[in-house]
């Protein structure tokens, strides 16, 4: 297998030139969706793809694809996207490494004349981000997730719509929805975790997202005054949860590859000299094995049940949601494998424990996602950061799988 | 020595009157100070004072007192008192068990002819609920550690003051604030807590508020995401948080008589799938061994600071508040001693660990509380509660000791 190299200067000007729309002092990126910021940086988008000879179409919910013809534009076409909206503390490359990283592919096809049977179409999703709106809408839409004049009609605070939102940027477009043949979907990004900087590592072949139980935890004991109780009568809801905020931290510890995350809490009354009578807090437990997530939750509710026990305090858990295991294409996966071996970089095949487009879309298409290094693991933050040959390494993966996908004939 | 009974029904029946005031469907009291209905349980009071022949004068922060006249009224006077005002989620007892005990012995000493050398004045304090304004104002202005004017102009969210409040309850009074020699106070209250119930006894001597150290602590780890963060490489404000929270419960069961709470705690940036980056809570310390108490303060801090290394995270701890100890007067607290036992009821000599408007007082002049037993300890919530029994062993319990106090010659 031979791979494509991209071109790695030319991609990290790219990047850099588009964030100048929204670039704080910080040296982040406070880009939303439907603000001027990220309209002008559609705007460069899609000139840089024209310029590259693409024909550019956006659909009724925003989503913009930009189309480099194939040899036969009646073949499903070949996806490879991102996002360019970010959080309101963003980072230079979430969501933005996946779109530059689909348009440097495209001008290394042009420069090195590489044709592909099907066309390849470069996608920018609306609102990967969930500052204003829920995350992901864009992509849902697409995949008939949610419906689109239910996503239309979304109402922010100040009383705008998405539909107005879209309007006001000038990306309201007139494409149906999903209306003709797509083959599969690839979406590179940062890590936004620290797995492959700790292991020295350069390529990410995704083949999977989590299965995660997100609960609900209340902890009853009794409110009580803080001076005259004596420690011995005492039923503190708060030293029971913090009982149990260790066990679920501990069952991340136990178990293989496991996540576990208390990360919100509410403390009633919440008063410094009252012992608390209740706490609400959130448990989060992620395994990319269903079995091996179900003995967490068991092992879960059964040491949260002996702490409430012996505390003498109530509990109740609900599950808040359930987001089901997301299995990446087997053989887009395997293309990555290769792709990754013949690029000579360190690599690793991993798991996803963030949410992206590509998991809404691989639940319904074959997709791959293609993980780079960022700095600590950080990202949704101005220090978010990422190495110029790390994010061209990935590209010349991305790059050499799309022209293989684009040029297969048969299923994935 | 001889002890003085009160009249067990009549007690009881003023407390239940007195509360037709501000009485809420969940059996409690809601009778906030400014309100119509504590201006009309004052009124009540009031008039009830005057039948009893004493003569009432309100001072210039609303504090009311009632005289009832001694052999010499140039002594020094003997105050009786509590408050009126409540919780907004109050019981029937807090405060006013203290105001009607009072009435009771005023009774009571009329009914069977003792007379005192000293005037006895029964007492209502301004504002002792914090619900408002802070608590405890009333007594404050009165003992010079709050100035009148100040306290006057103190200003509510609504934008009016508590003159104006005073103003509305007809309870601006012309008496000039602490304006005339006083021996000594004693207070009646519940005891808000649960030993005396536990222990099946009915009379508390109390003989000092616990010192207490309050402080701020602030835990910073690093945010992450929760999903691709593996658990080894977090920094995890909340898991060491949590540490901390039991090491101030185990710091509370490890010295004697000692109270420790965490009651107050806010996590950062407070979301269910983000690894938290920072915890701020508070910590509340008390013995009634200040010596103790210090022991306890390194005790917490080494076990934090330990905890915090370990975690990787950085600690922050402040001194938000030290609320000194204070004694009560050892005479009275002999004399009460002595009306306990003569009583022929269970009794202890205990502290408390509550603020009351006793506690300031007995800063600056010799002063005593008597606490009698609340169900489980409750107070503060409409399931305050008390037996009339243990109410009138209590106040014939104080109304023995005004009576020694009121007729003592001589120094406390």
């Amino acid at each position: 297998m031979t791979i494509i190299n991209v071109n790695e200067a030319r991609l990290w000007r790219s990047i850099e030139e588009i964030n100048q729309f929204g670039a704080t002092p910080e040296g982040g990126v406070c880009r939303l969706e439907f603000s001027e910021e990220s309209a002008r940086a559609r705007d460069l988008f899609v000139a840089w793809c024209r310029e590259a000879g693409c024909a550019v179409r956006v659909d009724r919910f925003g989503n913009i694809f930009a189309r480099r013809a194939g040899r036969d534009n009646s073949l499903p076409a070949v996806l490879v996207g991102s996002h360019l909206d970010t959080q309101t503390s963003g980072g230079r490359f979430d969501g933005i490494f996946g779109v530059m990283a689909g348009l440097e592919i495209v001008r290394t096809f042009n420069e090195q004349g590489i044709e592909t049977d099907a066309p390849v179409e470069l996608v920018v999703w609306t609102n990967e981000e969930g500052e204003i709106f829920k995350p992901m809408i864009g992509s849902a839409v697409w995949c008939g997730d949610l419906a689109l004049e239910t996503a239309l009609e979304l109402r922010e605070a100040e009383g705008w719509t998405i539909r107005e939102g879209l309007e006001r940027m000038g990306y309201l477009g007139d494409l149906d929805v999903n209306s003709y043949p797509v083959k599969c979907y690839f979406e590179a990004h940062i890590e936004q975790g620290p797995v492959l900087e700790l292991a020295g590592e350069v390529i990410g072949i995704v083949n999977a997202a989590q299965k995660q139980y997100w609960y609900d935890l209340r902890v009853r004991g009794r409110e009580a005054h803080a001076g005259p109780t004596p420690m011995a009568v005492r039923r503190d809801a708060l030293v029971a949860a913090a009982r149990m905020v260790l066990a679920v931290d501990e069952i991340g510890r136990t178990y293989p590859e496991a996540r576990s995350t208390c990360g919100h809490v509410e403390v009633y009354p919440n008063s410094r000299n009252t012992v608390p009578g209740e706490v609400r807090f959130t448990a989060d437990l992620r395994n990319i094995e269903p079995s091996v997530l179900d003995s967490m939750d068991r092992d879960m509710r059964e040491r949260c049940a002996a702490i409430a026990e012996a505390a003498g305090v109530s509990l109740e858990i609900d599950v808040h949601a359930v987001i089901e295991r997301v299995a990446f294409n087997p053989t887009l996966v395997a293309w990555g494998r290769e792709a990754a071996a013949a690029a000579g970089k360190p690599w690793r095949e991993m798991f996803t424990g963030a949410g992206h487009d590509a998991v809404n879309i691989a639940a319904h298409y074959p997709a791959l996602m293609i993980f780079v290094p960022c700095k600590d693991g950080i990202s949704h933050n101005p220090a978010e950061d990422a190495k110029p040959e790390h994010l061209a390494a990935g590209a010349g993966v991305l790059a050499t799988v799309v022209a293989r996908a684009a040029s297969h004939r048969g299923d994935l």
